[in-house]
């Protein structure tokens, strides 16, 4: 029986499996304040890591970063029927602005605040606000605009990274003279968010279009990507909105065009939050702990020297350091390699375990008999065994390596979302399919199912009894056909699954 | 008379001199939350250069990235006495997590919360919070964290970038065995500040301790750097705090020692802010607006290409799109030179004004006459007049030349400051230097005066009535005196100013 290093596995208990992962890779923990966790080093270099490259390919499509105010005036926000519908359930408010003695003791808020203030759930109304004082002519469009922030959205339920109270994200708003730009912007947003997904993070994604019900409040349309976890359930890991002209006319964002007529201008906004830390841990992972992708990986070999006694160390240490030097000289990615010598005096064993739970892709043991050969031990995170290799070969061939555990791990995540997507055309199988085939483990289910539909409306009785939606319609391939459970007529097939 | 593109002058209106070298520069305006700015993409890119110095100083000093919540219970707060008075006056309270139709029309806040929560207006107790369960050993001693956040004091009198509701910043946070251990990493940090303030911001600072009055709420002693800004004030520009064990005795940050017994940990705290920006437009800046030193400036040179009609503007193009080529390739500051063409069609002196007023170091005029003689157009944003320049010689000379202005304005402002610090030891001599000189101007008065004193007692009245504070005990070559007020024997002299 090979070695577990997390309890519960994945089969076990999957949740508590995500909770225990990031624990043992020491990335996250829940904190004193509801919903709220502690993001702690190795977790905040992932995500370091993830907005650096993000950031770049937001510059490279025309954007620039902005910063807007963490309140929202209530009144801002019921500008927008739908929007604050969406999010008056769970808006943390700010009443008061100070702190006085309370004659029974302790503290009490006073200072009340003639107009309560929202910590920003999301900033549509804040920066259309602002938006609306900076556009006067067409000259003036188009604004393309991201903010890195955190936002509070005071969940009932909440699991680290997938779901807290508050999480850090970007937020990009743009104006536009046209519905085909703020169409385009959309598409090209989401289409940079699927690149980022499966070539950084290495998680396949389905671009679609949300359906209905499914959509972001206040918005025309909403694409997203959406991934496949290893329990079978979707992660909808960003999203783009078109936004019409419904933010412009609450906001009177308004241009006089080339013509000379005034008009409303046309929004978009688009994110993606920390929860993509989550959506990396629970793809790539296994029953040992973190797996991650080299180029997100915040080091991406580390190596254990081994040695007895002063004279060996001395001599391994000088050994190790050249090694480092002559690998960090290399270049994966277009940046030096991330490399790290770990000597602390702890068992090798215990090292090991370290670095596994921890998700370093490679990691090298280099002892005296290594030495003597000028070879070097290497475990690859990806796969169980370790081989020997020469060092010479190891230097030259780093790059490509990372470069293959980079692309293995996207491999064998769409392996795994293509063995558990199927073609669903009647209620039988659609129920069968999503009830889970192990009592013990009801997170298991079939997976993805490709359902032509006409109407949720027709639909929603089955879903809501089987905790299953639309995820999206996807884009491209697809066709018209008759729907799964009432045989009409249906535009388009959406992929339907449990989710998080 | 020389054309003046902000008004008023500094020597007319100073602070209103500086919320228009803001605007001018497109950095920030206000917005519709009390106290918040909106970070205008100019703003905002000169402060992402300042963090990413900043970040790698913290990186090399050993220190990681870490995200803690951003509310803090209230309870929290109550522990430390000195803390909590120092930031109840201010705090933005959460007391409710969502909000319902009211009857009246709108919405109001609703679900209230058994305890209000604050928005952070520093973390010392919710991070010490999660540091008593990291903390058990000596052997997980030190952490050494940082992080990068908005945090929130309800000022009741704000001003763009230097004072506002809302700001971003840094936190540094560490825990240490020794009291020894934690006074070197408060003036580790001090001298970091100081580094990046003098070789980045060119604004020389002196690092000191703050006198009892001005220290930071609950710690033992605070390190600043301070600054002089034009109109002779202080600025305070980064802290330092060595927190003692106060506390971790409140928060119960415990370790057993090498020798098994249990001790309270020592933590310090430091930080810098989105203030930096505002301290760097007051350091640099003069009457035509902004001025940027070249190592943060987003970018360093601009090309504006002159020409008629479009045969001559494909052919100055080409020119100039060699020309920044060959500019990008040199380095300056390790890094290759950041340089913009700028072809809008606009008018040349509309255009010229724009980079002007931004700041940028470098501006280049390039039009057929230049392109003939194979010469450049120079216009230095620190010096009056441009000057023509073979371009071979410009592309050699460029680094040299952005090195030239990065050190002239640190010595520039550091010159100013020589001029305007004296030596006092006597009240009339104190009381004249503080009385402005010019009534219509009563932001300009002498500077900084170094004096002697024994107690801030003896102090207090004259010191209110003049708007005078003692900005810090400034480190290195302070001596034994007398009191400039009472006579008395004085361990040290202090810097005292009036501040922002």
């Amino acid at each position: 029986m090979a070695k577990t290093a997390i309890t519960p596995t994945r089969a076990e208990d999957y949740p508590e499996w995500f909770q225990q992962v990031v624990r043992a890779a020491d990335m996250a923990e829940t904190s004193a304040v509801r919903g709220c966790i502690v993001i702690k080093p190795w977790g905040y270099r992932l995500w370091e890591n993830m907005q650096r490259s993000l950031d770049d390919m937001f510059k490279a499509t025309g954007h620039q970063n902005a910063y807007f105010p963490l309140f929202i005036p209530m009144s801002f926000l019921e500008k927008e029927a739908e929007h604050v519908e969406g999010f008056a359930k769970e808006c943390a408010v700010v009443t008061h602005h100070r702190l006085e003695p309370d004659p029974d003791g302790g503290l009490r808020p006073a200072g009340k605040l003639e107009e309560p203030l929202i910590v920003r759930p999301t900033s549509e109304t804040i920066i259309g606000a602002t938006y609306a004082k900076w556009v006067q002519s067409y000259r003036d469009l188009p604004i393309l605009i991201n903010q890195w922030a955190n936002v509070v959205r005071w969940e009932m339920r909440t699991r680290m990274f997938l779901r807290t109270a508050e999480f850090l994200w970007q937020e990009g708003h743009t104006v536009h003279a046209t519905a085909e730009e703020a169409v385009e912007e959309t598409e090209r947003m989401i289409d940079v968010y699927a690149d980022f997904a499966e070539n950084w993070m290495a998680m396949p994604v389905i671009v679609g279009s949300k359906t209905d019900s499914e959509r972001f409040p206040g918005a025309v349309e909403t694409l997203s990507i959406e991934a496949m976890m290893q329990d079978r359930k979707a992660l909808q890991a960003g999203t783009s909105h078109f936004l019409g002209q419904n933010f412009s006319k609450a906001q009177e964002i308004k241009f006089q065009s080339e013509t000379g007529d005034i008009q409303y201008a046309w929004t978009t906004s688009w994110g993606v939050s920390t929860r993509l830390v989550g959506a990396l841990v629970m793809t790539h992972s296994d029953d040992d702990g973190l797996v991650l992708p080299p180029r997100l990986a915040p080091i991406q070999i580390v190596i254990q020297p081994i040695y007895k006694g002063d004279d060996q160390r001395g001599q391994i240490l000088q050994y190790v350091n050249e090694l480092r030097d002559q690998i960090a000289a290399q270049k994966y990615d277009n940046q030096p390699i991330r490399i790290e010598i770990d000597d602390r005096d702890i068992r090798g064993g215990e090292k090991k375990w370290y670095h596994v739970k921890r998700g370093v892709p490679i990691r090298l043991e280099v002892g005296p008999k290594d030495m003597a050969a000028d070879s070097v031990f290497v475990g690859r995170r990806d796969q169980p065994k370790c081989i020997g290799m020469d060092k010479a070969e190891f230097v030259a061939k780093v790059s490509d390596l990372l470069a293959q555990i980079q692309t293995g791990l996207f491999e064998r995540a769409l392996a795994m979302r293509n063995d558990n997507t199927v073609t669903i055309d009647n209620e039988a199988d659609f129920r069968s399919f999503f009830t889970p085939a192990n009592a013990k483990n009801p997170e298991i289910h079939g997976g993805f199912a490709k359902c032509h539909f006409a109407s949720e409306a027709d639909l929603a009785d089955l879903l809501k009894e089987l905790k299953v939606t639309p995820r999206c319609i996807p884009r491209g391939d697809n066709h018209p056909g008759k729907c799964f459970l009432t045989g009409k007529p249906a535009e388009h097939y959406a992929i339907f699954a449990k989710s998080y």
